[in-house]
């Protein structure tokens, strides 16, 4: 699983179906440190000096424990909040439960998960799989609208046995005005070679609604971002709302029927789009050299004010 | 059916698998009243001096008809006005078809209902079923802007034969800064036993863009919030838009997978949650004994000022 | 197809079932003239001062070729940009891609679409069917703020064989606190007779969000609005998110179960209601005569002023 190294898991590096997968019920542990950053930013990190914004990709497969060693190496009270998966209350991650890391505090989180079970009516209570997330949930406010805005939040995805793995994999957090807590030119440029199958894990954060969209691909708005089969009625979209503590994450083809070349991805809220958070995706040739006339629309990029003009 | 009694209709009180359905068709007669309350608010209630915010949820089964004699106890134009049922336009509730209720009025409103039914290709026009709500349309504003923010408002089911009875239901609306129109840590508390399947009736309205997130609990994207078998490719997540005229709802096991305790329900848009758009799910011990830890954390809800810190 | 012949494709103009599709994979040209308008506003037309805000809607089956010349007669920098189809990054639309016309300039802009394709672990890559749009990405500013602002706008529909034709299509388009950019009593009156298979295709643009709610008719919120099948789980709604840059569609038989009559359809947010995001659907009766209330409805909305009152 890709980001699976990220966690000190062995996994495949190439793309597999969920053959792969561990077997069920598997419980991992990992230390996940909580730091400060440059320019008042907070990052987790798996490993000491390693935090980003945004925090590494967490996975697990449906069935599986994930412990979480949480190291508070900052001056602030925070925690480490999940979206989608089973924990108690004492891993809610809230002030309101009593669940969070005092300054200098190391504290463990459990998180579960499980697959659907069965119930009446021929119906299924909803297993864990899901593009989910996790944030702060103590910093600044009882609901961690400090660490939030600062950058304590990452991607955790919960799959399923059969599910397709990705060959690269985006996380994209729209926060206020900001892409992953960045203004264009400075918003992640996303590469991929023609042809790779790319994952994108999409967070909304913060105080403001916003639009995800990704110029010249789309995805079904199910659980995959692809059809379960031919007669999956779901809409097919290349825009979605991405408003405060949703998520949501596709795959698609880089390039697909396209062909290489540079793609905004950008929030479609004119004055946010405009206001600067807008990123790219740059999808080189199958070789992995850089398409015609990539360079110049990435330099038009760089170049641009991102203002009304 | 759970709220049914409320409506005067005799149900069996435990959950049970829709072979307890009512036969299809019937039309039931109820009286509802618009009344004046404390503080400047509205509700719907269906005896005298019964009125709440939000009102009564009103449930059918696919094929019903609810006959609604609206009788207008306060000095406002008022109105009742349905999501998703069908309605002839002098039910309407709006003043554009001279639908509603002037002072000291009585007027009745029918809804009916309908299963879906075979259109060609293959597929189906929708019937009814689904979590939908009412509310004025009259009061204030040719749009009921007034008895919206005021209270008028209340959750409407519409069953299809074989869905699953909850055991205890919720009704939250998301209004503005507010949940039924209060303030944490005045909003409502919800309580169940561990075990017990409990339903939330989603409701926003208003002005202003909010999301809906659950503590611990998931549900499916769908009409019944469960996987509708195996394949169903729907998403699961327990964090989604609730913006104004929305409306959705789910079922999910108390405490399943996570125990009891108090898990928050919110609005993740932060500074809503910080304002005080915030409440507490009080899963008990299966034996309804308060769990560990419980108070102490409803006491910190209650002691908190929900503001920045 | 209803709207083909808007394109100068010869269809049948009645109600008929995708076995009229021509056949896959055709390629077609059109010619679209970017306009300036009275009011300050532009517009897409497919002849010589024809152009209107909306612009025509496009229609295309899945797999086929449309292919753009646009004239572009007006003194501002500007494209069109598609969604949910596929193209090169010379067709993209943007000034990131040197992809637009210079004033009193002529370019060809190329869309394709394609069926869904299978992918690993019995899923499929989604296909270009769709309720998509289109509009300009570059007055004003790169991301096209100026001419989605003043009418640049339309919609796109990519059909999959079998899909159902309807008898009357509805482009509904908010953006702001306008409806096609227009405000009440200003706003589209659309008008069927009860019986007919109507076809809604709405479209959000601009800053702010925006819910859209159709009075006494509802559909399924997946890719056609109908169900797929007895078992599809989708929701049925009558009220959806309609932000910036999102689209969807759906059919509805006008009037069916409710009758004719004056309904409305509005922006829920309700300060955008009550400041004119509103128009009606007047559905006849089924010999296309006025129903009985209609024209004082109409005279009702024409003398409101859409405040508070």
């Amino acid at each position: 699983m890709l980001a699976g190294t990220a966690m000190g898991i062995t996994v495949p590096a190439v793309v597999t179906v969920g053959g792969a997968a561990p077997t069920a019920g598997v419980t991992r542990r990992i230390t996940l440190y909580a730091e400060a950053l440059p320019g008042g930013l907070f990052g987790y990190g798996l490993a000491p000096g390693q935090a980003t914004v945004p925090g590494p990709v967490l996975e697990m497969w449906e069935g599986d424990t994930l412990e979480i060693d949480l190291v508070n190496t900052t001056n602030q009270r925070l925690s480490i909040h999940p979206h989608g998966v089973d924990y108690s209350v004492d891993s809610d991650g809230s002030p309101l439960n009593d669940s969070f890391n005092d300054p200098g505090e190391t504290r463990r989180y459990v998180w579960r998960s499980r697959e659907s079970a069965p119930a009446a009516g021929r119906r299924f209570m909803p297993g864990s799989a899901g593009y989910w997330h996790y944030h702060d949930h103590a910093m600044g406010t009882d609901h961690g609208t400090g660490g939030v805005a600062k950058g304590l939040y990452g991607g955790l995805i919960v799959r399923r046995r059969g599910d397709i793995l990705p060959e690269r994999q985006f996380t994209v957090v729209f926060h206020d005005m900001m892409i992953n807590n960045r203004v264009a030119p400075n918003t992640p440029m996303f590469e991929a070679n023609q042809g790779q199958r790319v994952e994108f894990i999409c967070i909304g954060h913060g105080g403001l609604p916003h639009t995800f969209h990704l110029h010249a691909h789309r995805w079904a708005d199910n659980r995959t971002g692809m059809l379960e089969g031919p007669a999956d009625p779901t809409s097919v979209i290349d825009n979605k709302n991405l408003d405060p503590g949703s998520s949501f994450g596709f795959q698609v083809i880089a390039g697909e029927g396209v062909g290489p070349g540079v793609w905004m991805y950008h929030c479609h809220v004119q004055f946010h789009s405009d206001g600067g958070m807008v990123g790219l995706f740059l999808v080189r040739n199958p070789d992995g050299s850089l398409p015609d006339g990539a360079q110049a629309a990435i330099d038009r990029f760089h170049g641009h004010a991102h203002e009304h003009n």
